[in-house]
């Protein structure tokens, strides 16, 4: 029978590694935590962690080893306070170069979030924003497992094991499986956004501190190479890299790998249907490592072998 | 009173420059044409032309200026012949380096488009692919104008005057401006697909002959970067360039002027409105020259100045 | 017998193009001509023609056809003026994005020539550079022949036909071969540098009007992808792109079928020789295409086959 | 006084971390080391440790804290046995996409290091490769310091830090500082080449076991953000990154710190020294991050701040 943790974090990481976890769980349990923005700021504004992106955990999946799969169920991301905050200038890394030269300063701007009519907007609006009221559309921007081979990945970037992949499909309804490379998994969680738009190309979704409710399940010899996931109707992968184009690169091999392993099909087959039925969706264009997202729709799709 | 023009191509272009034009329209005109596929044929199937993407064109537009903008409103894109073909393989650009060693060979394939039931599917179906019957979703995917400074540009490629963005996107319903830089602007188009996925990353779309209607108008004194367009509910950039960081760089630049220009905003009102909302599209990552379109919904724009 | 002529350019082209020749001269033939500077002054300083580098030719030479090769070998390049100029900051394209915020203006530097000491030094040092006086290392920044396909290649730019490559190695000493896609294979050049640091990353070299001879031959029937070329003790090949890596992979894949047609080696053979000794050169990294040169020691080669 | 240390590792890493030193030194002290190769094999050839590049170390360095420099002297680097190792193919990274598809298996292939003549040469020769008898070369393809931020760094890549740059300039003559993170800096050194071509294409240089001294001194206050180094004429930059675009602005860019810092120079002078005078060199093309080497001579130089 499943149980239902509620995941106190008293001390948080800005990277993903094996380290002693906070909490253990078993496969198929639920956990409810209370995250930090991304400069480390809880549910009452206190400056609790360091940037960047404190994350809580990790949390141990009994079961979990090198070789399997960790399935994360995202099943609710609620924002936990009234405010957000964001940049106020573009990226540089999204601008033409000579561009750059003329954005205006890194300035933090508020937003006000109101939890009951689930929206969101700026608290001084800028001249032409004053109607901007955006739907609240809470995602979680940096999630993932310890890494392989020792390795420890900042919480500012991302890769195999996922990360800071500010994709704005990480919302409830989104499942996303991770490769597990240490017993246990080793579960990490952290900056919430309750907005965003693709790419993070300001550099901040609305950071928020969130209450976030996930389903955490091994599944066993699922040996995956990225990120593998799914919503209702569409399966995704995931890939981390710079440039986009080698992002997009790992992300569309890692489905042809998924399309041949789990649903029987021919290289040919697999060209076929990505070739006239993918999607892509850009995520984080700001840190060093840029995410894409693959996806094909479930209808077009055979039985799974 | 704007005129109906049914335009029969006789002569065919594979790059996009300024030339003596096929036909003259009046700003507002309407114009009819059946376009060849990306190797040459016709409607019935036969080789008229050479690759890559011949074009239908150039069209001039009276009044068109350096320093204007051609609108081109996509009427209509309708299938003129019940076969299309694609590649059987992905493009060794989107995969892995080492895994584009295991791709298979880029046989043709045939697809058959039921052009009453408006579906596409493949004529011999790999397993698995038994069920795969697409919607048809015809699209453009060369269009433009002539280039600036003398240029001519492959239809192979792409850049600030269109070309071959392969954006599934650009169908009825789409309209899209372009940065006149010839007298007369110099309208070209061709390439079109039954449908397509995100990319075009088989090398193809579902290839085939269509009929196109296109409205073509003249906007005066719009200067404009890159093509800028709308959609019922959205407006867009579009940028054209390899990587694709930099072809997403040229699109939100534009974005970004356009912004400013046409909405009044400030460098700090663009950078909260596209960092909460923006979307980008993936069109072309096979061909020279990649594209990005970088997209806000129309709901959250203030008036037009 | 082979001629020598004296071509005065009395047209410039912004383009690489298949245009009526300005000269025809035979396969052996030496050429010497004045080219103008970056911007369109010519020896004594007086603006004859339009940005960006306009170009003398094209030069027909009689005999070369599609499939074929011309050789291009730079016998001399010496200023004809004693001035030159510069810009005063980094391109934008070099630096880290967000430090693309804090570059000089792009204001014009004035340099002298002094063509009997054979060095370059700055009108007005900035301080600190009291002391640098350049040996004079004249070369040609853009040169190259018609591309294929009808296309039109700006002087701002480079493909597989040559064009804006500014590399330092194009000087006296050097040959260079391009692939020939139009009778007479059409030759252009200009846009001659006194010196110049690697990828031309202030986005000029010391830019001036120089005085150059080229010997111009047809290699018949060799089919070649890209530029070829050599110096007293080595070997090349030229890739022209976007980002730095595919200009790093163009190079590098026609060094392969380089040394697999001109040197008999197998696959294998390459990648020891290759992976062991290959040296290679940044090129431009301003314009909208990069240069990488690859390079391999003479002294490693066996004989050609 | 300086010590010289004779260090027999005992235990490798495979990441480079915060992890308890195997060696403490004081600064200015030397330190001689036998390496193992990339695959972990000894001077016996025994394997005793995993890929990929174990490394010795870490060696804490007295008085190194964060905000310091350490400065690494490469005094010698000299092969510990006979034989060395290569791959037989060019890494598919190095050639266009699609020919990537005839890539030869990449099949190790066996040399001989002459360490009495200083040659290296394939035992079996492939034909046309007879007379490849290549000039000993000696260089370090993998060190630095522990990360900054907790981070522990794969020894097949490279950052900020050092790391897998695989820079043919990593010799006997050449010093380089690393930005220090942790207490006593904590080095860690590995991956040793006969000799190797730009840019590691074949994925290996001649991989064996060397004999290292280095001479590890503390730069109190030197805060660096790459990096920095020199030889007898030249100083140089290093940055770590994929696409080759992004290590170009990393290592320019701290060239241009360097220039400013170190030698007083503006931006404007910076603009004219670099753009006149600089030189790139092209590191691991082959990994994660790619490496570029930016550098200017010394003779160029106004005396340092």
């Amino acid at each position: 029978m499943a149980a239902n943790h509620r995941f106190e974090a008293s001390a948080w990481s800005n990277v993903l590694v094996v380290m002693p976890p906070a909490l253990n769980v078993a496969s198929g349990d639920t956990v409810v935590t209370l995250t930090l923005d991304a400069a480390g700021a809880d549910a009452e504004g206190h400056r609790r962690a360091a940037r960047p992106n404190p994350m809580n955990g990790p949390i141990h999946v009994e079961g979990a080893e090198p070789g399997d799969a960790l399935r994360v169920d995202i099943l609710r991301v609620d924002p936990a306070r009234d405010t957000g905050w964001t940049r106020a200038a573009l990226s540089a890394t999204v601008v033409d170069p000579e561009a750059a030269r003329d954005l205006p300063p890194r300035d933090l701007a508020d937003w006000r979030i109101d939890r009951a009519a689930r929206t969101v907007r700026l608290e001084t609006p800028e001249p032409g924003l004053e109607g901007l009221v955006l739907p609240l559309a809470p995602m979680i921007g940096c999630f993932g497992v310890a890494p392989s081979g020792g390795q420890a990945i900042s919480t500012a970037s991302s890769d195999r094991n996922g990360g800071n992949m500010d994709w704005r499909g990480f919302g409830p309804g989104c499942s996303v499986s991770f490769p597990v490379s240490a017993p246990g998994a080793l579960f990490f969680l952290g900056d919430c956004h309750a907005v965003q738009g693709c790419g993070e190309i300001s550099g901040t979704g609305v950071e928020t501190s969130c209450e976030v409710e996930v389903r955490l399940s091994v599944e066993k010899g699922r040996a995956i190479g990225w990120p593998r996931g799914e919503t209702a109707d569409r399966i995704f992968t995931v890939g981390n890299a710079r440039p986009l184009d080698q992002a997009l690169q790992h992300a569309t091999t890692e489905m042809a790998a998924r399309l041949r392993e789990e649903y029987g099909l021919s290289d040919a087959a697999v060209a076929h249907l990505l070739g006239q039925t993918v999607r892509y969706e850009v995520g984080n264009v700001y840190n060093p490592a840029y995410t894409m997202v693959c996806s094909v729709g479930k209808k077009w799709l055979p039985e799974p072998t």
